[in-house]
């Protein structure tokens, strides 16, 4: 294993615990859950993006699902939550701050992986954001709220926009460290930006 | 490609098309969702049935996602959907419409597929049903509303009589076109009839 | 096919038929949907669990989706809970027992199907949670409730307490029938002593 593919498993690591402690978060603060359901919920948010993508490349079984390092992260990062829940709650925007990582860090590395098994740098940018948006989606729709990429301000786009600048990255062949960091930060900011200014996207006009 | 082929990659893009607007209006009317919001329901209608379908026959990646001809028709229809959304709507009765079309088409090419991959005749009328009612089952579930297809007027069973057909068309040895083309027709009427004379599928009795 | 393998087949078909009836039933409890709608709950209830399974392993397509002797239990089981669903229901503790002896005979043979595939111990007994409560969470998003799994008095714990006495079973080279048998009794005591004593697992403090 190169430095390279060392920083890239710890941004990979990073970005698993970042959304299982966000998941747990979510499920803690609007279900009426158990211990097991704030821990499915919390692997699901960390795992289930990255399973939807490897389905999809048919790198099956999924590479965090053979891999002790992000079963642990994610139930790990899921448990903590859920026991330092009511001290996590006060603070309420570290959900969103842990979100908004695991996004940035996601978007980045399923668009990696993508470009990694030949596909274009199209459909590897689409994995890129299905990666980052897709354990977030089936949480939700297992807690029964509308995944908040169909109606947030700014969060597919930012992962977009990292996932898109990542395609161009390894296009132009510069070094993915720090590159691909940077391209992260943007999605970051991006996200970081919307929420705190409340920014969204277009909705349809007219909507009845 | 032979013309038969030429004929039944229209006939798929068209009903990828056909969905995509359906998806993006259904989400435009009963979603309070943005541009994001309209254009993933938009896409996961018109691919999302094609997906389970090619997952399930370990045909991985789905074809639908590595040909940019799928991609960009259910990506412009979601689109162009979104920005004349106003006055598509005043043609409400549009929606069903299109949604029509794209389960003909999609129960005859799933079950097309299923054959193709060395299935029997029911695993692929079965997948021609999944493929034309999948796409709409997810967007319904990803919006919060219980699918159609448990519920509404005779939509499952013209798909599965055009699937079944399609399987006994095959069998024969029937000249797929125009034959194909009938089933899908046989569909439509069907689906159509059911929604104008508003028939339904027998309900459980005593239902509380 | 050797006896054993007999016995797990007959097993793995008589959790088919449970879940199949359990759906179907509480598709024709909760949810205001036709004949279509509880054949394909009752399908996706007995089914689902395995698919998710067998897409995890790369094992496409399902083996359930292939033998139509899964295809006609499932099938069969949806309709006779369809036709028989008013006298069924006088019985409300029928959902529960059904549901129970499905969870415990597919936590094991998840499990067994994860080892065989080269798996962990700790992945294949994660399959085999998978496999016993897959199929009802899917039921239970498409009814737009919030999964059983994640709140009801313990449901996925027996479930893992049978995929990790099965995992520890095969370890030790026991003889699988009866042993499996035994795990799985031990995961339907547990289930039933659940629901009779109303135990629950650990909820999260403070919960707004």
């Amino acid at each position: 294993m190169n430095s390279g593919d060392i920083a890239l498993l710890i941004l990979d690591l990073l970005g698993t615990l970042a959304f299982a402690v966000n998941g747990a978060m979510t499920a803690i603060k609007f279900a009426r859950v158990d211990i097991v359901g704030v821990l499915s919920l919390g692997m699901v948010t960390a795992l289930g993006g990255g399973f939807v993508r490897d389905i999809l490349i048919d790198s099956l079984p999924p590479t965090t699902f053979m891999d002790w390092r992000y079963l642990l992260t994610a139930a790990g990062g899921s448990l903590v939550a859920f026991y330092l829940g009511s001290k996590l709650e006060r603070l309420s925007k570290t959900i969103n701050l842990f979100d908004a990582v695991g996004l940035s860090l996601f978007a980045v590395i399923g668009t990696l992986k993508g470009l990694e098994f030949g596909l274009g740098p199209v459909q590897s940018a689409i994995l890129g954001v299905i990666t980052a948006v897709g354990g977030g989606t089936i949480r939700d729709i297992m807690m029964q709220r509308i995944p908040a990429v169909l109606h947030t301000e700014l969060y597919a786009i930012p992962a977009a926009v990292a996932a898109g600048l990542t395609a161009v990255i390894v296009g132009a062949d510069l070094p993915l460290i720090p590159w691909v960091i940077i391209a992260a930060a943007i999605c970051f900011a991006i996200r970081m930006a919307g929420l705190h200014f409340d920014l969204h996207a277009p909705k349809p006009r007219h909507t009845p």
